[in-house]
């Protein structure tokens, strides 16, 4: 081996946690969970070519795999602490590496997570990151929780980053008119491809407040399907309500920003349902985080997720999501 | 989708567990770790083409996904308790995801290991297992707590799935000699290559007894120098008590033989360290639980691994172990 990655990896991720008992360097970490909390575990996969374009920036990839992975705990309400990467890549360059450290850290220490092991292998470029996150038991935010009549919200803004991505698209006719765009307007989308805010702080928040949550990975409308499901409810979305950023309204007409933000995935919001008494705490709280939230629709009887126009009639949606094996 | 890979995943892992609060089917698992121990956490990575030949049985490779990591809480001396799959696919092989899982929760069920959550994602063919245990407070088996004067064991027989992989090497000129090899003892190598067997309780017996332990995965040269770096020590071993099983012994000669005993990797046994008054102990409890461990060598001052002869010579080897990006 020409040199450690390893080693390479662990230097640039020094994150020190009192709850760290031995990290990466033997044959597993040994962790102290903090006592009376539930854990919070979950991983997700980057594979080259099918969840990031060949040629995706080291460093945007390595603080997008952690990013996607906090979303996750952000949408159970938990609380990050640990972190698991397992890498697996073509060749051992360096520079890859520490640039994919470099992204992945910058995130890491933003949310005081400490990376404790992880595996590097050669082979088809493939991203496993596995989190760890606390929650004071029987809090966690699961996809069950909705109720008829309890109301649904959204965090942020829907749809940059599938802007963002028709941005790239070589076979896009758009792409090369997009990248004409003026201002920062796709630079503003690009960046929220390329390094999604998981929002952590808003999933704490909505401990006690929301009824279930998930985060938007897969598209919208797709993503409310698993809370529908789950729950044995219906949802109801007003179009018009879908929250739009300044950007994706610049680059996009009605139409194709609609699609983008029911159906363009990778956007690591959070969508949830509440009681409509929260709603007040709700919308003041998130606020004050920074991000905001808005209410886009509600939890009806029946199954699934209708997107409606202002008159009420159901929108078709060509495409309702990310179609993994589609 | 044709059909959800998750949920046929999930219907062949069915290990209830009463500290499993949510399991596979949300944004994460919620998990609550017994109250007063470490939890201990590995994972290791299979890439095909890499770790595994083209076209292996992917019965086998889901219990080989599993057992190589059970391997590394083997050889902290952790209980095992939670898993999570990442697995990627080329395509939704519906055959294919059922022989996986079916292996992979034979083996969970001897161990009562949960699936709790994971992903599958679409493109080249790699496995990330995630694997959590338990282990009393300072107890794990770490690999820098050998010293010097400190004896070396290793459970059961070495290179033998070593010689496996050799009996299957298309470009092995002895491959096809040894398909023509007698009795079950061809199957006997190839049973330890595609299923080996990770050694979860020996590991459990070593707590308070071995110094400093580790699996061999990579072989038992490379990772006995884990444990030598770690510790600030040399070890020698002496080549002649490296144990053997009969198919090994029948299928090489001497030379072949230790080279794959020494440097062959994949036996997933435990390599250990402990003072000469607990070696009649460990001895006898290993003993008892089927596998045995062996005497092989000792801790010495310096650094490295040796491997000596009769006489004390020093046997150059021309490969330590697996070497990763080689």
């Amino acid at each position: 081996m020409e040199f450690d990655l390893i080693d390479l990896i662990r230097a640039r991720c020094a994150v020190t946690r009192a709850d760290v008992h031995l990290g990466i360097g033997d044959d597993a970490a040994i962790l102290a969970p903090p006592p009376g909390h539930d854990l919070v575990v979950s991983t997700d996969t980057l594979v080259a070519g099918v969840h990031f374009p060949p040629g995706t920036d080291a460093h945007d990839l390595g603080w997008k795999a952690l990013a996607v992975n906090l979303s996750d705990l952000a949408a159970m309400g938990a609380t990050p602490a640990w972190a698991l990467l397992a890498l697996t890549l073509p060749e051992a360059s360096r520079t890859f590496v520490e640039a994919f450290a470099d992204g992945f850290a910058e995130l890491a220490a933003q949310h005081r997570v400490a990376l404790v092991g992880g595996d590097t292998t050669c082979g088809p470029l493939t991203i496993t990151v596995v989190v760890h996150g606390f929650v004071p038991p029987g809090q966690a935010l699961r996809r069950d929780g909705a109720t008829v009549g309890d109301l649904v919200f959204v965090t942020g803004t829907l749809g940059d980053a599938a802007g963002g991505l028709r941005c790239l698209d070589p076979r896009d006719a758009r792409a090369a008119q997009l990248f004409e765009a003026p201002g920062d307007t796709r630079e503003a989308l690009l960046a929220r491809l390329q390094r999604p805010t998981p929002r952590v702080a808003a999933g704490s928040a909505l401990r006690g407040l929301a009824s279930a949550g998930i985060d938007v990975s897969d598209g919208l409308v797709a993503d409310l399907g698993h809370i529908a499901a789950r729950s044995g409810v219906g949802i109801e979305l007003d179009a018009a309500s879908l929250p739009a950023s300044s950007a994706l309204l610049a680059l996009f007409d009605d139409a194709e920003r609609l699609a983008l933000q029911a159906a363009g995935g990778d956007d690591y919001e959070l969508a949830f349902t509440a009681s409509a008494a929260r709603e007040r705490d709700i919308l003041r709280d998130l606020a004050r985080l920074g991000g905001g939230a808005t209410r886009i629709g509600r939890v009806v009887t029946g199954s699934g997720v209708r997107l409606l126009d202002a008159t009420g009639t159901v929108i078709p949606l060509r495409r309702r999501g990310w179609e993994h094996f589609a």
